[in-house]
């Protein structure tokens, strides 16, 4: 069953970079394919391209990793569970800064946590996910295609779902010391298990696939744009906002650091160039006003 | 008596904005000085310069801040204490990214805690602070005279101080997921009640000196060292894990976002340009590992 669970897991990781290979044609060196194993049990793949045509950096990665204790990070909200006989965790997480400052930065994770009985079969699991959008020039309808799309795909899994997990989002995905959202939102979740594991399971991978299929649109129209030098300033502050979240709020980013896990993957989500800027002139000002206009508004359709 | 203690750590502030203007010879343009206010109480003035000659950025921050309930970020060690007639905390706190990668960053900081008493006189107090160097080319003479320094300072108040600080400075300036320190370290201290009031000002005012007298000489020598883009892209690589530092773990980053302050003078702490990476190249690595070799390493005297 792990192993069942897992394959579906890679078939998505795979798909997603295969997009990601497609929209940018890199150059066999800006690309890096790593699989490695973590001493206390598990590994992954981490596929990432760096500096190359479309992206300025972007991570795919794949794992599954198993273990005694889970760490405190992976509990979200859920009651502790013992885990007397072991936990497998397994997932699948994206990552995208696109060198084009039209094209905005996404995030996409999908996750499952299972706890292990004596046989080493699944006695009890909840799964987590999402994805959300930051643009750094955004276009109204590129926010709300962004959100249809997400609720289409999740309509077909179970009505009403989409609301709730448009809300987490805007929720979750919120920088307090700034009174700032990460972006336009999207979805996310976590501890879920209102669905039997199949569902859910299909739920997951649709999740990813939509993400791709939106994200690849979007970028493949906003590509097209032309940008400033200026522009492109304007996209490394913003990407400041991004390495906040990451290091200071992100549980994903915590499970990773206190599950011992690989460093070089889990900080991939960073950007490649991050700027920051006591202070900023009155172009920087006006850009991020109209930008902020964007993402600390309800885009939930 | 607490206008008394803001004089002398407004002189502080003073003193190091007066060196690093000196050292710099900076444009009009690249310099801020601001005076702000905190709707709950008290405020301070940020002294910055960015793209100047010889800064990427710095910043010379002073506050004295007022409330009546601490933020958590503030007790460190200490046990709660009782703030029913509020409290008030002053510091100066100094950040500095030179352009040239020769040059170390720097940091200082020095702050004291005052629990007020009815007739809002310090009932109790408590006092903390330190320096320490983040360098990325490093040269044995340099970290052994940055250290020398900072304990034939504190001799002088008190022996078998810099013992103590030194050791604080090491464990608390850490990156456990790197497995790495900041740098090669200095001096730390926190919940420091050991002398009196007058003695323990007095120890403030030389640590904030000392720090700039050894950082101002041995910036005069590293500066004029030439250095190659590799060498400035190193430095930018390096300065991200400056970043996951004050973003992940740094308290002072942390009280200053708790204690709801002014959001663009605590995170002036954080470089101006920043790089991240997935893979590093050979080049990189062989500088990494000699820079590892200096900063993991005790510089104790």
């Amino acid at each position: 069953m792990i192993k069942d669970l897992e394959s579906i897991f890679k078939k998505s990781h795979s798909d997603i970079k295969q997009a990601f290979l497609e929209i940018d044609s890199p150059d066999k060196l800006n690309i890096s394919l790593d699989r490695w194993k973590r001493p206390e049990g598990g590994g992954g793949t981490t596929f990432a391209i760096q500096e190359s045509n479309f992206f300025d950096n972007c991570a795919v990665n794949f794992s599954s990793i198993s273990g005694k204790k889970l760490p405190k990070a992976a509990l979200g909200n859920s009651l502790l569970k013992s885990t007397r006989y072991g936990y497998q965790a397994m997932g699948v997480s994206v990552i995208s800064h696109p060198k084009n400052p039209n094209v905005p930065s996404s995030h996409m994770n999908i996750r499952l946590f299972c706890i292990l009985d004596k046989k080493g079969s699944i006695k009890e699991w909840w799964a987590g996910g999402g994805y959300d959008l930051t643009p750094f020039f955004a276009h109204e309808e590129d926010c709300k295609k962004w959100h249809l799309d997400a609720k289409l795909m999740l309509d077909n899994h179970k009505k009403g779902l989409y609301r709730i997990f448009s809300k987490n989002c805007n929720e979750y995905f919120n920088i307090p010391h700034r009174n700032e959202r990460r972006g336009i939102g999207g979805i996310f979740f976590d501890n879920f298990t209102q669905m039997s594991l199949e569902k859910t399971t299909n739920m997951l991978l649709d999740i990813a696939k939509q993400y791709k299929e939106s994200y690849i649109q979007l970028s493949n129209v906003r590509k097209k744009q032309k940008f400033s030098l200026k522009d492109k300033e304007f996209q490394l502050y913003r990407r400041g906002r991004y390495a906040e979240f990451n290091l200071a709020y992100d549980r994903g980013t915590k499970f990773g650091l206190e599950s011992n896990g690989r460093i070089s993957s889990i900080l991939a989500s960073l950007p490649s160039d991050v700027k920051w800027s006591y202070k900023k002139d009155k172009s920087y000002l006006k850009m991020e006003k109209e930008l902020l206009e964007y993402i600390n508004r309800d885009w939930n359709v």
